[in-house]
């Protein structure tokens, strides 16, 4: 790994098997689950190789996993032997607070319990996440995957699709729109993907030029070079809504720009402070709002399970042996990956 | 005056015929108003002291004007001669964009045109504003004022009132919410004015012990020492809506903490950049909103005057002889107030 102190189930030289881990005995609302695939997302890196200081090792990531049932709990009536299921970011959370009463549990008061690094609210033992064989997990927090869908591409919709599902939904996008995305990456490609399937108009932007044929390629009716002035200026009070998937800091003033009054920036990828700062003329002169979305509650993950598989709508993905997991991280930092990798868990079976 | 190139109608002594401004011919839709009073706004200083360096001197502050119709264009029928009337931060707008059309000339795609230092539409001439004895201003920028407001009393209401009755309205606030109001100066006391009479729980945030029997009296459920953390971390997690109207750089990230999940923090005051720079964190872990809103349309500040008269809500004011206007500004910048200086230009006359 590229953090030694970082092993676990993903690296079959590890020396650990693979098997120690997501094995707890069944609880009365468990489901057990045999891993197909798990997608990779770039909060894996970030917690293997402990960029944001939290890191419990050993670390064993993967929040966008794909299998079939093999055991439920007695007290489990919404999934049976032999479904096929996803599991996403959340493994529990509080269930009583208004958060999770209205079925937002990413936004538990308490906080919600990650699929990995998180902690057993029962028996207070770090979670293990899906770069595994199986897994076990509270049935509010397993989604029924419609046969429908292709397994391997549904991988990335249970984190990369809801959080960019969830901020559209909420915020009402819909035909008369004006979407822009910006970034082009796992999370952006399914943001456009949405956003058009939602009746949006919808135009990526991107620093590259290089970048405008595939834009067009995943569905965008426009391309804005976002390093170009002119074009930026061109599209100035615009927009109804920017989707920024970008994960690292920014300036997000010349996009804010870009809306319309009354327009709303949601931010889903970044978590750090937002420098350069923000001219607050920026949102007062235009009532611009500048807003954050965390992935998506239970209810809205199997909604957007449900809407990919109406409207045809899957993860651009690349299957990976879980072998070749270091080399995918190298690559993810390069951003050169289309648009997602997702393991395929039968060559951790085989390792 | 406190900058020696700032004169006009403001100052006797300046040698200028205070006369001389506001007096052109009246147009088809003109309104000529004799002005009774004016409130004194703290952007008045910043446009006298060219702390934005966009003053066009001289400049006649004043956008918070009550008065009686004396003239009016023929093609008028919405106001006639001796009506009680207002205008406020406006003058004029383009009238045809989306903004203009949806009666949020603020927002006007091509910029409002303000009720001082701004370009006359028509003629190119610089707009003076109501530290005068008369103005002339299209119809549609005129409000009627009920007689059942103290006039005075009401001047500041199209200012610091539509400033902070707008975003409550706008984003929905009412019963069953709670609202944090952050500062206590002549927006700030209006903000609590208005929440409360529009059903919320109020909560005042001031950083000084001292002004917690102040803010009771200004209606307050509640108050927060901002600069005590204790009390901070006790409102963690609590607030719908927080009306910030701190019209300098602050730290705004502790008040976005006291937002629940779902909440907006809403700029009225700052228009500088936002620093110290904000916890991106902060807004995408709870889904919580930055917003900002400018002061109000003609439609809304219409209604914001009738909600005035209907719930007996006014501006707690002093009433100024113009000759004291530079010791007013001195002390407004010690935030020495309470919460409004007005004008009433008898001693405008007189002088």
């Amino acid at each position: 790994m590229a953090n030694t102190k970082a092993y676990a189930a993903t690296s079959p030289t590890s020396g650990l098997a693979p098997y120690s881990f997501n094995r707890r005995e069944l609880r009365p609302d468990d489901v057990r689950i045999e891993i197909d695939y798990c997608g990779v997302c770039h909060t894996d890196i970030h917690f293997v190789e402990n960029d944001w200081g939290m890191s419990e090792y050993p670390v064993v990531p993967g929040h966008e996993i794909i299998g079939r049932v093999t055991a439920v709990g007695p007290e489990v009536t919404s999934h049976k032997v032999g479904d096929l299921v996803g599991v996403g970011c959340m493994v529990d959370s509080c269930r009583t607070c208004t958060a999770c009463e209205s079925g937002l549990e990413q936004y538990c008061a308490e906080g919600m319990t990650g699929t990995y690094n998180g902690v057993d609210r029962h028996d207070g033992s770090i979670t293990f996440g899906g770069y595994s064989t199986q897994v076990v997990v509270s049935d509010r927090f397993v989604v029924r995957v419609p046969e429908k869908l292709d397994p391997a591409a549904a991988a990335p919709i249970l984190c990369a699709g809801i959080t960019t599902y969830s901020p559209l939904r909420h915020f009402g996008v819909g035909k008369g729109h004006k979407v822009g995305v910006i970034g082009m990456g796992g999370l952006g490609h399914m943001g456009v993907k949405f956003a058009k399937a939602l009746g949006a108009e919808v135009t990526i932007f991107t620093r590259s030029e290089s970048k405008v044929g595939e834009a067009k390629k995943q569905g965008a009716d426009h391309v804005v070079i976002s390093t170009d002035d002119d074009q930026m200026e061109a599209v100035a009070d615009t927009f109804d809504f920017m989707l920024d998937t970008v994960p690292v800091q920014h300036d997000i003033n010349p996009y804010l720009n870009c809306l319309k009054f009354d327009g709303t920036h949601i931010l889903v990828g970044l978590l750090e402070p937002i420098e350069p700062t923000i001219q607050a003329a920026q949102l007062v002169g235009k009532r611009r709002a500048l807003a954050g979305s965390l992935i998506g509650g239970m209810p809205e993950t199997q909604e957007v399970l449900d809407f990919c598989a109406e409207h045809g709508i899957s993860c651009d993905i690349e299957v990976l042996d879980i072998r070749n997991i270091n080399e995918a991280y190298e690559r993810m930092k390069k951003g050169d990956v289309k648009y997602r990798f997702v393991i395929d868990t039968k060559t951790l079976r085989d390792s």
